[in-house]
C-alpha cells in the first residue's frame, strides 16, 4: 500500500508527546509502584491527584494518575509549538467536525481537549509550569531512573485511516510492518515528529486503546536493575515481556504492567530520524525480528489486553492479520 | 535429607575445575562459534584440535575442541595442589577400585585420568603450560569477553550417591533444591573446591551426562552484547535460555548452544563461599525463584537434552521429581 | 548580555551536524586510529581518501579524512532540509556579500560550499548516498561503537558575533558560560539546530579554529572500554581529557587526540531540547561544575590546542576571559 | 630480591580479610557517607557504634564505626577457619613473644586481639553473627552497591619484614613493585589467602598506618553512578582518585575519603589467583602502567596521607624509592 506522504507544513505544530493521564483505583498503590519501585520523580499530589515526571524532564508532570472507579486512559497530551499553535489546531478541529473545547488544566497554560476522529481523547498546550532541574541531583535517581516520556502506542481498528490522519498533522512514518503481497496491509506503524523513531505508533487490533506509554533510559543495566528489584519486592507478576531487543526501532526493552493493568515500556537504543529524506523501514509480518530480534516470545496478553479510553466504547479490530504487535 | 558433611582434609587436594575437552563433528564451524562469535581465546590449533581460553586465564587452555564422529563430552579436568596430590589421587582411586591410568596430555604435565564411580570421564594434573598474560591486551577483546572457566554441571541418575563422593573429594555444598516434607530428597546440588558458588553441580536426571559448561564474564552488558550479536549473525537458534537471574547462585545468565549442542553458560553476579561456617542455602523444589528469579521459564530442551560422555552409556534418571534444573 | 533571540523562520533550514573533512598527513595511521581503534566503519576508501561513519548512520559519511601536507579540517558539513534550501542558503550568503560555490562533492548530491564571516569553511547538500543500516549488525561493533556523529566545538575570537550570526541561522543557545556582573560577556555558547544539547559550540579563543568533533555513544562502558583498549595498544598520550562528568549537557565524555593531534569526543547523557520554551541554561564562569561535574582537571592542552581550518589565519582571542573552556 | 617462598601449611588457617574498626568523630556525619551516600547496609548502631555490611556479606559486619576523639584505625580484623585455628594463633603470638588477648567482641565468637611485629592492632576469630542475607532484596541496593569487604593497603617502614612476617601466616604474593637493579628492593606487595589478588598490600612509607580499605563491587557503572552522586551531593572533595585503571590487580577503581580522612577504595576487574603455581607478577617501579593503565596521576595526598593506628607512633619510611603506592 503506497505510504502517507510526510506534510512537511501540518496545520499546527505538535513539538512532542508530551504526558498522559491515567485513572488508577487506588492512588497510594499506584504511587508504591510509579514513584517507588520505578523511580519516578513525585512532582505534587492531592489526595486524589499525582503529577509525576522523569529525571530530564523541566515540565511539571509526564505522568498524571487519577483516583477513578476503573482504569482507563483520560487523556493523551502533546506540546504545541506556540500558542497560536494552539489556536490553529482549534480552527483546524472546527473544520475537521471534531469535538474540542478549551478547558483549565492544573500547571498547563491554555489547553485545548479533543476527540480524534477515532474516539482518541486528546490535550493540546503549549505552556506547562517548569519545574527544579533534576538531571543532576543524581542523589534522586532511583529504580529504572525514567528520562522522559517518550511515545504512546494505541491498538487501532482503523489502521490506515489513523495513519492517515496524523500524518496530515505533520506525524512521519519511521518503520512499519506490513503483509506480504500486493494489496498488503500495513499493520502497524511508527510515527515522529520530535526526531526518533516514535511519539505515537498504531497497531491493528480492538480499539482505540492504549496499549503503552513508554519512558526513554539510558542504559540496559537500569532495565536489569528494575526486573531483579521487581522480582524481589512482590512485582514479580507485573513483569510482563523482556527484557529482549526488538527489531523494529532497535529498542531494548522491559514491559511493566502497573496495579490496574497499564502497561508501560522502558526502552533504550532508538536511533534519530530528522532528516527529511529518512526512509521508512518496512518490516514483513511474517519476519519474527521485527518483534523480536532475540527475546522470549510475548506472552497473548501483550497482544490483547490495553487500557480503555475514558467513555470510549472499543470497537473490533477491522481485520485480523496473522500479526503481532510491536515496540 | 542430611547433607553430606565438609571434609576439610580430602585424600587429595582438588584446586579448581580447570578444563574440559568436547569432541565436535566440524572444528571450522565450531571454532567459528566459540572464537569468532563468543570471543574465547584460540591459543593453539591443528587440523583435529583447537585450544582455548579466556581472558584472565593464564593457563594453556580451559576447552579444547577434538574433532570426533559424534558430539561427546571427552573430559572433564581439575587442577590439583601439587604433584604429591597426584599421586594421592591414584592410591586413592586404587583403593576405591576405580579405573585410572597416567596419560600423555599436550600441554599438561603428568595427567591422570580416570572415571569416576558413575562413569564421567576425569583428568587430574597440577601443572599446565602457561601462556602470554591476556587480561591486559584489552585490544583482543571481543564476543562475550569470557572471563575464565567456572564450573561444570551434570546430569546425574544417582543424585545422592553423586554429591557424596564428590563430598568426599573435599567438594562443599553451597545451595540445593529439595523436596519438601520429612523424606524430601535433594534433586540437585551446588558444590565447590574455590571458594565461590560452584566447581560442580548436580541435578537429578538421566545421565551421566555433562549438561553444561559455564564461563564467568564480569558484566550482564556483555550478555546483551552477545545476544545482539548472535541474534544477528546466525545463531538465533543457538541462544537457548536467558537473559535472566537464577535465584539459585544470583547468576545473569544466558545458556547458548554449540553447533554440536554442547550447553555452554555466561554468568556473572555470583558471590564468595570460602568461609567455613558459611551454610548451604535451601530452595524448595515448589519455590519457581531458585530457577528464575525473573526471566522467561527454560525450555523442554534446557531439562532435557545433554552432551554424552564419550564410550558412556547413559542410565536412567533414579526418580521423577517435580522438578526442574537449575543454573 | 542579552542572549540572541531565537529565529523560528531562518533564510534556510539546517537539519543538523552532518560531517567534518580532517587534513591527516598519514591516511593509513589515521585509519588505524580512526577504523580499527575508535570503531568508525570505513565505507570506502581511495590512495588519499577515506570515508567514515558510526553504526547509527545510514549516510555515506560523517567523517572524511583526506591526505594532506598538514593537520587541517578542510570543511564542516550542515545537512539542509531540501534543495530548495540550498537555493535560498545561496540566496541568503551572496545577500550577505560571503564567498560562495556550488561543487563537486563525491556521494554528496549538490553542494554549497561556503566561508562564514570568521572564516570558517563551511558545506551545505541535502542528499547524501545512503549505504547499508549497520545498526543491527552486530557482529560489526567494535572500539567504542561510535553510534552518530553529533557536534562541533570552535575556538572564536568574534564570540558574541558568531552566536548571533548561527542564532540568525536558527541554532537556538541551550546552556551559555557567562562572566559575572552586569557587562559580563559571553564566554562559551552550545547551540543546536536537531533538538539536543548542540550542533555546535563556540569558545572564546584564538581562532577560528576546530576544537572537537563529537560522536554520541549510548553507554559510558563503551568509553571504559575504549581507555582500556587505548592503554593497551599504544595509544596511552592520545588520551587528553576524562573519562568524567561536564555540569554543561551533562555529558559523560572522553577526549581523544588522533595521530595528527585532531580532536574527537565521545560522549553519552545529554538530553531533548526541541520544546520552543526551552529555556537556555545559564552557567558562572566561576562555577567550577560547568567544565567538570566530577573528574580531573583539563590539561592546559585542551584549552590551547586546536585545529587550524584549512587557508585559514588565526586571530587572536577577542578577550582573556578568567575561563575554561567546555563540552 | 628473593620474593618470600609460600607457605602452604601456616601455623594458624586465615581465612580471609574480615571487618575493620575505624574511630570516627562524628558518627551521624560517618553514616551519612558510608550509609546514605556509599550504600553500605547498618546492621546496628548505638550512640558511639555502628556496624555495616555490603550486600553480599551474611556476616554481622565488615565495617565498624566508633566515636572516637581524633580519626583512628583501632583493629584490622581477620577471620580464622575454625576455633582451633584461634587457639593455635595464640601459640604463635605466645612463641614470637607478641603482645596478644582475648577479648568480648561484640557479635563476635571467641575474639584473640593482638598486635603484629609492627605495631599493627589485628584481631582474629572464627565465627561471627550471620544476619538475612541481602544479596537478593534487590530494593535495599543503593549508593554504589558495595558487594563485600575485599582487602586493606598498609603503609610500611619495614617492608621486607611485612613480608616476611604475613608470608610465614600463609599469605601469597600475587604482585609486587620491584626497584630495578640486582639490589633492588621491593616497594610494594599485593597478598592473599582468599583467592583473588589481595586481602593485604603492603606499601614502603611512614608508618604503619592504613593507606585504605577496599569493596569490590560489580560493576564500573556503579562507580560512575557514585561519581555523580557524590558530586552532586556536597562529597566532590572526598573523590580522591579515579575513576582509573590500575595495571597492578587490573582493577577499576576510584578513591574516596570519608569525613575524617579514612580512605575506601570501590574497585571491580580483578582475578583469581588460588593456583598453587600462579606466579607473582613483577612490576618494574619505573613502569607507569602498574599505577595507572589510564587515568589522571594520583594526588599527592594520596601517597602521603593515611590513617594511623590506634596509639601507635608512626615511623618513618626506612627509604625513599622513588616510587609510588598503587591499588
Amino acid at each position: 500500500m503506497p505510504l502517507p506522504k510526510h506534510v512537511f507544513n501540518p496545520p499546527f505544530n505538535v513539538v512532542r508527546t508530551s504526558h498522559v493521564v491515567l485513572g488508577v483505583t487506588d492512588l497510594d498503590r499506584s504511587l508504591a509502584f510509579y514513584q517507588a519501585t520505578l523511580g519516578l520523580h513525585l512532582e505534587d499530589r492531592t489526595a486524589t491527584e499525582a503529577y509525576l515526571r522523569g529525571v530530564e524532564e523541566r515540565q511539571h508532570h509526564s505522568l498524571v494518575l487519577k483516583t477513578s472507579a476503573t482504569p482507563v486512559c483520560e487523556r493523551l497530551g502533546y506540546k504545541l509549538a506556540s500558542e497560536d499553535d494552539l489556536d490553529k489546531a482549534a480552527a483546524f478541529l472546527t473544520a475537521k467536525g471534531l469535538r474540542h473545547a478549551f478547558a483549565d488544566v492544573p500547571y498547563q497554560g491554555r489547553t485545548l481537549q479533543a476527540t480524534d476522529p477515532f474516539g482518541t481523547p486528546l490535550e493540546f498546550y503549549f505552556k506547562m509550569d517548569q519545574r527544579e532541574r533534576l538531571l543532576q541531583l543524581y542523589g534522586h535517581y532511583k529504580g529504572v531512573q525514567p528520562q522522559r516520556l517518550d511515545h504512546f502506542n494505541i491498538f487501532s481498528p482503523e489502521l490506515q485511516d489513523a495513519i492517515d490522519f496524523y500524518a496530515l498533522l505533520g506525524f512521519r512514518m519511521t518503520e512499519y510492518t506490513e503483509e506480504d503481497g500486493r494489496d498488503g496491509r500495513i499493520v502497524a506503524a511508527w510515527m515522529h515528529r520530535k526526531g526518533n523513531v516514535h511519539d505515537l505508533a498504531f497497531t491493528n487490533g480492538a480499539g482505540p486503546r492504549l496499549h503503552h506509554l513508554a519512558y526513554w533510559i539510558t542504559s540496559p543495566l537500569h532495565i536489569i536493575h528494575l526486573c531483579d528489584v521487581m522480582a524481589s519486592t512482590g512485582y514479580l507478576a507485573n513483569m510482563e515481556r523482556g527484557p529482549g531487543r526488538h527489531g523494529i526501532s532497535n529498542a531494548f526493552f522491559l514491559y511493566v504492567r502497573d496495579p490496574d493493568g497499564h502497561r508501560t515500556e522502558f526502552y533504550s537504543s532508538d536511533y534519530q530520524t530528522m532528516d527529511p529524506d529518512h526512509e521508512p523501514l518496512r518490516w514483513s509480518v511474517r519476519d519474527p525480528r521485527r518483534q523480536t530480534l532475540w527475546g522470549q516470545p510475548a506472552p497473548r496478553s501483550w497482544f490483547e489486553e490495553g487500557t480503555a479510553f475514558a467513555n470510549q466504547p472499543v470497537r473490533d479490530a477491522l481485520f485480523k492479520a496473522d500479526v503481532i504487535i510491536a515496540a
